[in-house]
């Protein structure tokens, strides 16, 4: 089979670049599986009966918190695979990220797997990071299946982020709840995709670092939301499309507080997103009942949320197409001890049904 | 033009797939424009007036340490586009990243730039990993020109890993210095490359994670090495090919100690690397007067050395072609505290002269 996959205009632009940032794909990659691991917390959620594996244990049978995230990423690589029936040596490459300093849960966690690795750090966005990566490999041709995984745990990031847990402070309404669990997605090439297959990624629009200054680490959402915001009307301009374009528009961690700050700039900017809005961090924890504020967020937010609630409903035919936008709020301790703003970044990929 | 870039045999490989893990560029991306900034230590080695740009403030008119990474960053930045008469507009995507945790010297050091960024986390390995993902990005025809960044600093590296700078602990002689210093490089499509252009990418080998058990954070050439070794021997395989391929074979910043290892290994295993080999680390300090130790590590190591001296000597045409070979230490504070090992991965790219 000899394919010509780019046709490159004479000024040097060719036709899977879509505007300023996003890429089509002329033949797009699938989805050919996906796996979800998450904590006990996450399996009394309303996504509960969808993730594949509900751990009682936060610990995961390990010594520390650490390497509990690791062992989630790797359970959740193992089943993904598994479920998808394929084998370890057909994955060439590795896409994968955490929040933790130096991806300490990616690096104990993948190395078993003893694929190459590009290590990414996107915040909360790094499961759309992965995705748009991966799909650009896959598309281009360098390799026929890769595995992007991302993890987070209530645990590790609070000892990271915030206080360590037995200080037991205040959360105000504005913080959200780090969801302890991972995702992992197998993309694949796409053509003749058998029955089952989940979705095909069909685009992508990865995001710039967009600052307005917000300084409350306690308010990650509204730190995230421009920068959603941004990566929205960048897909929207570069595809041609307005938001009917969707079934639904799924941010990553806005949680409630940034999800109604991003609804009241799309509205300004004269687009209504009504019901087609959805965000995983308002999807995975029951607000009345479990007591996480703003709602969830994290790297395994998006993950989660993706692998047991998204993928499932794509390959139902239930939704056709949707935008799929992790955000991250670039935060850290150190930066936030001096003074620093949170910067926030998003990155889309357009997913559809395979029916 | 059309072109046709790949041809899909029937079992799913294509060509441009080589062996298990590597890359081959049939019409090779190039480097068309290349920067370095460092610090006055760096400045007063070797290298230094090889460097675009030495900076005497180690604040670089900042106020803290991570601002002046990041200024660092944006400086190199700028100074690759200007050098090669290269708006910051023709910039599609922009591969960066640093050691520090959540990469806050990228995310305020390229906020400027708006231009969509992939954080990258490889520890000392990320200038290859950035140039492997950037050439894979600029060849699939997803963008005609990305920007590729990576810096550290000694003072954010010893605050984050090690023991504050006022203790002053004594190193041993296995302990590396932190490069203070950020390369950039412009990777763009090539054919028809103007003189004087740097050099091309005719291929890459991405890098799996090796871990031999090294618990020593004082000694990361040790923990390298094996890394190092693997991706040497990947490339060889993968590409049919031994050490009399290249003119060159140059590690990142294994440094004294883990060079000596990795001529070790290669040896057992049959191959005398010879003058061949290389190591950024020990070509950027004078080890006798600079009292550095084992030599120079950190992000910024590999990416000086690629930018002032690598690069030019392959625009001269005193290299034909060089294996370059980043490594990265995948160690932070938490995991080593918990006992953990200190994992290697290292990212080969070959790079090859326009003469």
């Amino acid at each position: 089979m000899t394919k010509t996959i780019f046709k490159t205009k004479s000024e040097g632009v060719n036709h899977m670049q879509k505007g300023k940032s996003s890429i089509a794909f002329e033949q797009p990659p699938i989805v050919a599986s996906c796996a979800s691991i998450a904590g006990k917390k996450e399996g009394e959620g309303p996504l509960g009966p969808l993730i594949d594996v509900v751990e009682q244990d936060e610990m995961f049978g390990t010594e520390n918190w650490e390497q509990a995230e690791s062992a989630m990423q790797k359970q959740a690589a193992d089943l993904a695979l598994e479920k998808g029936g394929i084998r370890r040596q057909e994955i060439r490459y590795l896409f994968a990220g955490d929040l933790l300093g130096q991806l300490i849960a990616t690096s104990f966690g993948t190395v078993d797997m003893e694929v190459p690795l590009f290590g990414l750090y996107g915040a909360c966005s790094t499961m759309a990071e992965a995705l748009c990566l991966g799909s650009m490999t896959v598309h281009g041709g360098y390799a026929d299946k890769v595995l992007c995984v991302s993890s987070s745990h209530f645990a590790t990031a609070e000892k990271q982020f915030r206080f360590p847990l037995a200080y037991g402070n205040q959360r105000p309404f504005s913080a959200t709840w780090t969801v302890t669990g991972a995702g992992a997605v197998v993309v694949a090439k796409g053509g003749n995709e058998p029955k089952g297959t989940p979705a095909r990624i069909t685009g992508i629009t990865p995001g710039r670092i967009v600052d307005f200054g917000t300084r409350d680490s306690m308010n990650m959402g509204a730190a995230m939301a421009p920068a959603a915001f941004q990566t929205i009307r960048q897909n929207f301009e570069d595809f041609g499309v307005d938001e009917t374009h969707y079934d639904r528009i799924i941010t990553g961690d806005l949680g409630e507080v940034g999800s109604r700050i991003l609804t009241d700039m799309m509205r300004q900017s004269g687009i209504d997103l009504k019901d087609r809005h959805m965000d995983c961090g308002m999807e995975i924890y029951n607000k009345e009942s479990q007591d996480t504020h703003a709602g969830g967020s994290g790297c395994g937010c998006a993950a989660v949320t993706l692998c047991s609630m998204i993928l499932p409903r794509l390959r139902s035919g239930e939704w056709k197409r949707i935008l799929f936008l992790p955000t991250g709020a670039l935060l850290s301790t150190v930066s936030f001890n001096e003074g620093q703003s949170i910067p926030g970044i998003c990155h889309g990929v357009v997913l559809e049904t395979c029916q």
